[in-house]
């Protein structure tokens, strides 16, 4: 059994890989981290863990925590991770970060959009963006895992066979994407009360969210180009979902058949990607719950544009589930071990 | 395995069996009935399902069904089921029916609150009332069970120990009810829209809804009495869950430790009853996606009553997970067999 | 012009009175009072007074406040309107009261109840129940209102006639009540953070939410009697609207046209009751937005009890809607001025 | 006083439209049109209107209508304006058509997008277009408006200046939009259900829907080209509002005030479009309820894009709104005249 600690356990992503990690068969959650709610019942913080973890939650304590797990997630506020993460600690677990702190390479870049200092850039070359479809092979030989965003998994995994095949210019590439409100956070603040968010959509974060660079980066990667591109995420009335629209122009006349061809050449074996028969567009209600990213297109012949449409669970393929995942790749385990996960509708 | 057949599989109860079948270990489904969608892949219907289930809906054909399946699940209008049962069909599988055909032992009570006329009553009698909690050792013995109702469920659960123990009047049982819209079904109605359900809550059906005499039978047999009582519904713009919130004038002063003392005494070795350590208000959402029944109650000395309060999700264990529990008990299994479901939240 | 005043103007219930004071032609708004807000544009807390309203938030200062205008509302916490009433202000200003510190008479019972000491108790007495429709010559000849609570208008104003004229049994009245998240106020608390409230229905306060005594005590005037009743509030996930059902027994066999002209005898003529013509269901979304209370009942002769429906905006009848209503009886204008408010829906 | 009828008065558009006509000083509505409920009490369809409006359904029957009214809103299915436009009717009425089957100049384009053969192209040529902002001193004189649609006017309004300026590529426009589920209509569809909407967002129509002709043909005359653009339309789970995200990239450096400038050079004088100070994004919920368009926009130097975000309430704005507004300009009353309308928040 891999013995699980998880720094940030009662925030809804924490809280997620509680639910994936009970189901799992090889893991088992021994620390159960929470400055807020230190010595509370993990169950009297959410009531659906009654009679099912019958854990307290813990304070950070780096030194107790390193000797009793294996692995270690952290789904904590950004810089967190960085300023606990040491040779010793790494010495002795793997972890798997939640936060941005490990996902973007240049410094710099993470210094600008996150306006904090980075604590231990001496670790960032090591870390392997953990986007399991893409890096799969680089993971399974980390010890520091940085779990992607959920912006940018829907986003890279929508666009990354146009990009790399070249079918698109990278340049033009706009992402519009809209989320459920969970991915908002468990913090009590009045932008996020049910009525300011019932019976609303909006844009934030226009043009400076911090999701862009990684994007930039990994899509980067994809056409060996520095690329920027325009992300503009949206909130939802709704719990959970990411859903993408993204544009690109298309270098040149495709059919349907052909980029349905390239896109299964890379995804027809990923069990949790799935590309739609045609192009119906993909829903977010169809993913909940689930590990799945469900992936469709339209090819736009008056614009010649392309249109990639991607829909995931932000807390699941978005976070705690990806992150599970890249558990199994770093200890041996089939890669959909406790992922089996049927999608919850309505 | 058990091979299964569902009977209008592509309704939200139908469909719940699905999901929850799909990750039954001992149970595999040969046969998703639709007359809606016949010749149509079931996961046409149900995009979560793609890639996940590959068959096709067909249509009602008894004749081959009962030669292709051990047990057979109704998810059905009324009337349906009393329709196709036969000795025949009955000497060959098991069947569940989810609709309200075979729950209510006086036919003339059935045809009365349901305006339609019993095809098969002679059935009535052995039918078994699939209370999994109240009526285990029955069912499991059983050729065709009654599958509860989803407000029966959670109403009879909440009050049966305090009526069974004579703790209160049977006479004075209010029980305020409020649903979910999967509820009301998936039929094209105007009622049902989102536009007309969204920022608005109603009662219907007040005084004439038709699980008001399944709960006044089943309660009538645990106090010994014939009982009516009020039972009023209300339509929540959510998705899942019922809340069942159930007044009735106490017999005697009662500390709050006795009552919880008779609820232990019935439900702590049951795993999906969960009565909550205190007075705390159940909520629906910590039930969401499992089988559980959240129970808690309050003693209210100003007016002599108790107040008790029940959550499940009306999906699960009202309808398709309460069916899988009966199905384990039906074919000699652990009765939690593939229920083992942690709520989904949020 | 009757210049108006309103201390807690960035409350959900202040924000409304900016709504419907904008819209009366008879008043204007001179004092937007807003602790949390001060120096800050009112109309960047609220972006829909964008060039609506220009004026900027100021803090509390009675001095200044009792010199400029004809009226204030205070739309604060428990215990600030005790804590600024002075014989100087009531000499100077009308004062409507849209907390609880002047609805209980027996300032014991407040203090039990809100667990506050009462600041000044001595204005108790002259204090009118600002319900408009029973106390509308009161109201008019009043210095000091205190408008009721939310669930307590719709809460009395439906069972008022029942229990004045004697049909019913008062000692039997079970409430249970249903209200918009609104009701909870714009404080940030995790309670009330979105994915928190949506999906979800949960009872609270559960024999004991303050505005029960509220309840007691008119209703108790209404027969004149002391009594106590069960109240159970309901938080559901919508923005607006208050929906209760009622209880009681009936004391002898009526039929509904008995009934409904009792109902018609206290409501026919007034405009913002509206009883319906029969048992159909009273549903919040049919009041949105406006100052109608709708009731509907049915008689149950199974059970002999009638049950009362009645549903109203919580923000506009339940708060903001009735000070105005209240307003417009102090300073002799016809009741329903800037009142006439189609419901909004969908 | 106007007298007006309202064909298809019962869905969403046709029941705003009765809302906003009672609060109009100078209109009264005459002809209640509703081939679904002929014969049925308005209030008994909409139970908002009851003792508001008394008028019963009628059916369409144009000899009556076009001499009982002085103007006729058809808020109907696409082809049946053309269906009874008549040169006799338009010699009586002025007649407002909520439909598209005026919008498009080319009756190709209308029959390639609408797929229906149009009735009476002969009156394309004379009506009006009536997007009062841009076309007033023309409606002014017209007999037929073709009233915008919900998209259209949030897309035109939102990209108008920056089109007509020059200040960005045509050919480069990006449009992804946002609506409540009221636009999709009140028809009984299983898409529409509430737990089909709820918990979900999807895009619909992706490169096919119908007013993207329309956007193209109106921004079209702003920069005297034919142009192509993408026009996404998404599906939220909320009642009422559209979010336009539109993407465009500039053609030189600009600052934001310039931009702004702009901007207050077409809008400031207009009383419906609010141009907000920065670029906080618009936001749904400021304009719920009212005529206004709220208009924001970013400059990305990163990307050279400029993004403009507007916001209307589709059933006002989008709708009757616009409707209403242009039926006071056909009748020379001051244009927002019954449409002073503070949105409703929350």
């Amino acid at each position: 059994m891999i013995r699980v600690g998880i720094i940030g356990s009662t925030g809804y992503a924490g809280q997620e890989l509680v639910r994936l990690l009970l189901n799992h068969p090889e893991a088992e959650i021994v620390w159960y981290g929470s400055r807020s709610y230190v010595d509370q019942k993990f169950a009297s913080v959410f009531g659906n863990m009654f009679q099912i973890v019958e854990d307290v939650c813990k304070d950070d304590n780096m030194e107790a925590l390193q000797n009793e797990v294996d692995v270690i997630f952290t789904a904590t506020p950004q810089g967190f991770c960085a300023s606990i993460i040491t040779e010793e600690v790494l010495s002795k677990v793997k972890v798997i970060d939640l936060s941005a702190d490990f996902r973007i390479k240049d410094v710099s870049v993470y210094e600008e959009w996150y306006k904090i200092e980075h604590k231990s850039p001496q670790f960032i070359g090591e870390a392997v963006y953990g986007l399991c479809e893409i890096n799969r092979e680089e993971i399974k030989k980390a010890r520091l895992v940085a779990n992607p965003g959920c912006y940018t998994t829907c986003s890279i995994l929508s666009l990354y066979p146009a990009v790399k095949e070249g079918l698109v210019d990278p340049h033009s590439i706009i992402i519009d994407a809209k989320s459920g409100t969970s991915g908002a956070g468990r913090g009590a603040k009045v932008n996020n009360l049910f009525c300011e968010v019932n019976e609303n959509i909006k844009a934030y974060g226009v043009a400076t969210h911090r999701h862009t660079p990684e994007i930039e980066e990994q899509l980067g990667y994809a056409c060996n180009e520095k690329i920027t591109l325009s992300f503009t995420p949206h909130l939802v009335p709704m719990n959970r979902g990411i859903l993408v629209t993204a544009y690109a122009n298309l270098k040149k006349a495709v059919s349907f058949e052909e980029v349905k061809a390239v896109y299964d050449r890379y995804y027809e074996k990923e069990q949790f990607v799935r590309v739609l028969d045609d192009s119906t567009p993909v829903e977010t209600r169809w993913v909940e719950g689930s590990n799945y990213v469900d992936i469709s297109f339209k090819i736009d012949p008056r614009t010649n544009r392309l249109i990639v449409m991607g829909a995931l669970d932000n807390i699941v393929k978005g976070a705690a589930g990806q992150a599970v995942q890249n558990m199994n790749l770093l200890f041996g385990l089939p890669e959909h071990t406790g992922l089996d996960l049927v999608p919850l509708f309505p």
